[in-house]
């Protein structure tokens, strides 16, 4: 499907939408010999990426060996330009040239990403300033709330039925799980995730929630069943609702839940527990004071909120490709970037837990049903999509292994609640998994 | 004893030493009746206090009821000065005046300060820009290896004998306790706080640890004795490390661990685990990134570092009282602060606990012990000074009920380390306390 007949089956209401690159792949194979200014480019690449074990073979099949390592990894670059785009803006053009199949890898995708994470993370200590402002990412487009519609309907509205491929089948969970033992499924610690920040809340039977930005409702309804609270969640994803409410429907629990379409700016009245899980990336640092002043106002006096978020150690712009191609407007806070939500209302950091090798093992189970699926999501779309989502997957996964993202689930109370727990031990009596079955 | 004979005591080594206010009580009463400019005053301060439950009786006897409310609380100026400086600056005026017996307090005195904590953190917002500046609070005193080795002198080096009157008799811990189950005594929760902290560092036989300030020892005891492990801690507490070392010594632990009298900026070595409990409230944010280049260098490429300090939800100076008078040099951090050292060298936040409400509960225990002891205190002092530390814990156990403090206990690693812990739930799988007995 390409991008007229994705706006098409959008503006139509179409199922299967897809805003993400759907050109074609380009074919701009040449098999003339490099010129040796494009040898010294690839050494000096390999050598500004702090010398990942890479080698390159070019359009041409000549291998060029990296310095200083055994290359574990082979990239294969069909054509010239796809040399000059790399050596320009390699950020944005790795994943662009893998997508259009004009970069090639041979070796494990997520084991060279991880390599690559791991190199250039250190060597960029070290870059020219010339090399930093012609690499450094772009700064992340606006989350005002028009902006935000489109950024959201970019990514989630490609069709349930494209999600469905490869998430967990429990409760269509589009974040990180909570694997308390390593041998769980993805479906179990799914629900040990939401059962984990049930806990971190304190729900109590009779309690009312506000949900941030709900997915397909999952935890909302989780709450419902498991825990007898009235939950409203806020979405502005309409496909994402919809099936959100057929489920909450067929469940039984129209009572309880209540799914909002609407940016979660506009919420309105008092809750015990104020949550939002993997909603935050999309928000944006310009609008922390006033989601800190949101939820000075939706929590009732004695009330939790709990914040789950891909982060960072410390402040740094999104991965180029991933916010221009995949995640429009995400940007991953540091704690102290995060507690400037906290500090603005003068709230109560109670608890802070980093799930980061969580998410690495959520992405590992992503993918291998990706990967299974792949001839299905090309059928829905085309391969460019299915490369682009491959390269996202394993890129993000590599990430998390390689300590370049975090994931933080952040608990805190109005400042003079003194209605606390006594300890964390309740998080831990008993199992959040479900016995498989 | 006076400032001379108390310098004289510490010069020749005799011991209880004081450097804190030793002045005699002044006595600088009249019996005039007040001018109607200082009820003015009086009803201004109650005003700009919030309202306080709070009445005040004058030199004379006469009688100022607040406007709003029914007070709880009778505060008894013995002089017309007294008001003065309480207008002047409250801050630093309140507890000199109450330590020289000039300000008299009917009521509980813990309830009285988080009455006023509660009145004031809600006033201050509507303060006038003149009002802020009259009263803001000064900054603290620099914490360079030379003024640090005095700020630490003139609270740590007391005297044992002082400290051992009121703190718990298992470890002499003076940082927060660990209440796990709210029924604790002193002693145990103090010896849950030590396991704790051992837990959350995942410390095993034959590892090392490094401890940047370590009081009288306890917890590099406690971890010799329980984990196996070699602890060096640093201390420049010449007192502390007298008591610390013959304690080690009487336990037959003197292989393991080793007290070094030394700046903690002049640790040396890799460690397997880097900690740090109730220092870094003497460090000061401008060390901060050099704490963090420290700790960057001791920690092996898999271990863990735990650092644990009273904090504030916001940037905010210490009291002028605590600061000038008790704690020369404190300063307690938000966590926004806290993340400098912790992004300054990439590090990975994995944990976040705070204790809040568990430090009130301690400085409770302590004022207990205290109270009873405060003849003995006098005998060894002199009156102004066991007034002056009445207030100091009674205002800090308020602080921390009232919100105003916070303790936070934060652990981190290098960013690449990914041999982590699966969870938390170890550190809760059986209790942390000892039976009492």
């Amino acid at each position: 499907m390409n991008q007229s007949t994705a706006r098409k089956a959008r503006d139509t209401g179409t199922e299967q939408k897809s805003h993400v690159l759907t050109l074609p792949l380009e074919n701009t194979r040449v098999d003339r010999s490099p010129h040796t200014y494009e040898r010294w480019l690839i050494a000096k690449l390999l050598r500004m990426a702090g010398n990942p074990p890479v080698r390159f073979r070019l359009w041409n099949g000549d291998v060029i060996e990296p310095d200083e390592q055994r290359a574990e990894f082979t990239l294969h670059l069909t054509d010239p330009k796809a040399l000059y785009a790399l050596v320009t803006n390699p950020n944005l053009a790795f994943g662009d040239l893998y997508a259009a199949g004009r970069l090639e890898v041979e070796g494990d995708l997520p084991d060279l990403m991880e390599a690559l994470y791991r190199a250039v993370h250190e060597a960029r200590q070290k870059w020219p300033k010339w090399l930093d402002a012609l690499w450094r990412n772009h700064a992340p487009r606006s989350t005002g709330i028009s902006e935000a519609k489109e950024n959201i309907h970019h990514h989630y509205d490609l069709g349930n039925e494209f999600y469905r491929l490869w998430l967990d089948n429990a409760e269509m969970q589009y974040t990180c799980a909570y694997y308390e033992t390593p041998d769980l499924s993805l479906e179990q610690a799914q629900l040990a995730k939401l059962e984990h920040v049930c806990r971190k809340l304190r729900l109590k039977p009779g309690m009312t929630v506000v949900e941030a930005g709900c997915g397909w409702g999952g935890l909302a309804r989780y709450m419902a069943r498991n825990y007898g609270v009235k939950v409203h969640s806020y979405n502005i994803s309409r496909e994402q609702l919809d099936y959100a409410r057929k489920e909450a429907h067929k469940q039984g629990l129209d009572h309880l839940v209540e799914y909002v379409e609407d940016d979660y700016r506009n919420i309105s009245g008092q809750y015990d527990a104020f949550v939002s899980i993997g909603m935050l990336e999309h928000v944006g640092k310009e609008n922390y004071e006033a989601m800190s002043e949101l939820i000075k106002r939706s929590l009732k006096p004695d009330g939790i909120a709990l914040l789950h978020s891909i982060g960072r150690n410390r402040p740094m712009l999104m991965n180029a490709w991933i916010e221009k191609r995949i995640f429009p407007g995400a940007y991953p806070p540091s704690i102290g970037e995060f507690m400037q939500i906290c500090e603005h209302s003068d709230f109560s950091v109670l608890d802070v837990e980093n799930l980061r090798l969580h998410y690495a093992q959520t992405l590992s189970h992503w993918m291998e049903r990706f990967t299974e699926n792949e001839d299905k999501v090309t059928a829905m779309y085309d391969e460019h999509f299915t490369r682009a989502w491959r390269m996202y997957l394993a890129g993000s996964m590599s990430a998390f292994r390689a300590g370049n993202l975090q994931l933080f689930q952040v608990v805190f109370a109005h400042s003079d609640n003194n209605q606390l727990p006594q300890s964390r031990q309740d998080l831990y009596n008993f199992p959040a998994a479900p016995e498989e079955g």
